[in-house]
């Protein structure tokens, strides 16, 4: 939220402009493109069909029709007018773009999922033409030969293929690097914190809190992982960098992970014993830290930084006024510097049902757009 | 530039993310494209045909053919392997769409002009499928109709329009609000500091400068239009605002203008009177608001402001430590909220030939890449 006020000055001496109406005449009826949810029943799944019907606000768009929705467990059909849900069966995802298909309309598959092996199936759907739409980082910051597969499959099959809420959910990070990419600039380097769930630990480590008392009160405002020691190994931020770079055109840079406690301390925790009781074990040297920083006005946080050369992901310290200290809640900032010194920042909400899901819709009808305009 | 300084921790424990190559393997040779620029010996235009080639850094693109330039005299025209430079006749312009159709390629004509008469030429264009791009704002800013008029035939000739530069420059300021309406989001409210010049002028009238020193400051970096009136008048910010809310689908909404120094007394200066000198009169005024903003530790700006119900552009006084005082140079702040009270913020140049000319590129490698992915 801005916190500017505003005064209207005293002198008034008004010009009026006239926006106009204009977005919302159709020139035809637009096609339909049918769309299948996988994870349809989850937190992002669930909220993106509420939000399906907002679409048809814009007539100039291609309507959307939910055709399937699948589960772990679960099928949902949805027929003209009739829904029939039945347990899944073995074909169920893989007949998937068969029956899409089949059915002759452009179509397009949103992985809500955070499913690590779902994305080996993306290569065969765009080949066939079929859109893909997910906020599911694993099939862009995992092994390189499915993302290479996954792009070129893309390209070959002329599908769309939008991830952009798989950093920052609703800021404009993807998109940015990519038009930097597309014309030929590379980022001479890239601050990012983009975990709130981090964010938020080290806000409350340097307003004096312990560590496991920390982490306890994120995982209390529902924050973390069901683990939290997943949020602390900083692998979800690692893959963001990836993704970033990637997109940058940057994809020989090696990512460094540092995570907040040590992994082989991780690891070796006793499968029955908790968490934050455990943590307790690193308050003190954390506590020892964040004093020693606020000597030298100081605070720590956790960032994801490429810096023309090397890209590193763990804990920092960073002046105390640094925009990158002190954020709060689900708050990300990006940071993309320019050769020329300049930076391009974006700051805002970059995780969240709602953002996310409003992301992956802005994603989805791109890509019925473009499915549309191909005819 | 960020102010962020990284120390590495001093415990590491690092494990290596891998990223890939993967971007730069060509499926297929990528299909031609033919470009023609209007003002292609302007600074934007200039900047642009220099770029041309950096795009041949990612084969999976489609490639760029610079086939005309056209600017108020001259004619370029590119052939294979051949210039040829003539004079300007009268059909030199309207001539252009058979011109680039008879290549019977696919095509896009860049207007890097602020010609407020070019744009009645891109309804024609586009309904023939030439892309347009452009960071001339009149086309999307002005008379509702032709606004209408251009957007209509973008959709039936299927054809790419893209005027990411209008605003912000580089900055992903259009995307975002394109993307939220697709979505079915309208903002609550948008803050914009989107006028480089007058953040200049105001963060030195701030500093103690009168007002007449502060614009002769800014004319003298080179930040103002010819007559430093044309900024002061705050009309290139209304046209920004207006863009913005047409994008957010809020064309409705009318703008209220307010000048930094009143319309009437700046139309009734003789012809022959230098604009500095004039604006001494003003001096005193402007000295006596900054200083009684002071006394309540605020300063002022020159803002557009979009409240959820009416917007605004014009001088207003904001907290001394908001965002959106003090911005240098050709810094650009746009801030746009959501009905749930959070806000995506964008900062960075939003003004400058360079930053100008690489949204141009991004955004005609863009329309080039939809072009050739239709066939």
């Amino acid at each position: 939220m801005t916190t500017t006020r505003i005064h209207s000055t005293r002198t008034p001496a008004f010009v009026e402009f006239q926006a106009s109406p204009g977005h919302r005449r159709p020139v035809a009826a637009p096609s339909n493109v049918d769309v299948a949810v996988i994870g349809h029943s989850g937190q992002v799944g669930s909220a993106l069909l509420a939000r399906l019907d907002r679409t048809t606000e814009a007539p100039e768009l291609p309507g959307l029709q939910l055709r399937e929705g699948i589960n772990r467990s679960r099928h949902l059909l949805v027929g003209d007018g009739s829904v029939n849900q039945q347990d899944r069966n073995p074909g169920t995802l893989s007949g998937l773009g068969a029956r899409l298909l089949a059915g002759g309309r452009p179509a397009v598959i949103v992985d809500c999922t955070a499913d690590a092996t779902l994305p080996r199936h993306y290569p065969e759907w765009l080949r066939a033409g079929i859109g893909v739409v997910t906020p599911n980082k694993h099939g862009f910051s995992g092994d390189p030969e499915l993302y290479r597969s996954i792009m070129q499959a893309a390209r070959k099959g002329r599908a769309p293929l939008n991830y952009s809420a798989t950093v920052g959910a609703g800021l404009p990070v993807i998109d940015t690097l990519k038009r930097l990419r597309r014309a030929g600039v590379k980022p001479a380097a890239i601050t990012a914190a983009v975990s709130g769930t981090l964010s938020h630990v080290f806000t409350r480590l340097s307003a004096g809190q312990p560590l496991s008392e920390a982490v306890a009160d994120a995982r209390h405002r529902g924050f973390t992982e069901p683990d939290p020691l997943e949020d602390l190994s900083g692998r979800d931020v690692a893959r963001k960098l990836v993704i970033m770079l990637r997109e940058a055109g940057l994809s020989q840079v090696r990512v460094e992970l540092e995570p907040v406690v040590p992994d082989a301390w991780a690891a070796a925790l006793p499968g029955q014993v908790d968490t934050i009781e455990a943590l307790r074990e690193k308050d003190a040297g954390w506590r020892e830290k964040i004093v020693e920083a606020q000597r030298d006005e100081r605070v720590w946080t956790y960032l994801a930084r490429f810096d023309g050369r090397t890209a590193r992901v763990g804990p920092v310290e960073v002046s105390r006024d640094s925009a990158f200290a002190g954020l709060a809640g689900s708050g990300n900032r990006i940071s993309i510097e320019s050769a020329e010194g300049e930076a391009i920042d974006i700051h805002g909400p970059g995780a969240g049902v709602d953002v996310t899901a409003t992301a992956v819709l802005a994603d989805l009808v791109d890509a019925a757009f473009l499915l549309t305009r191909k005819g």
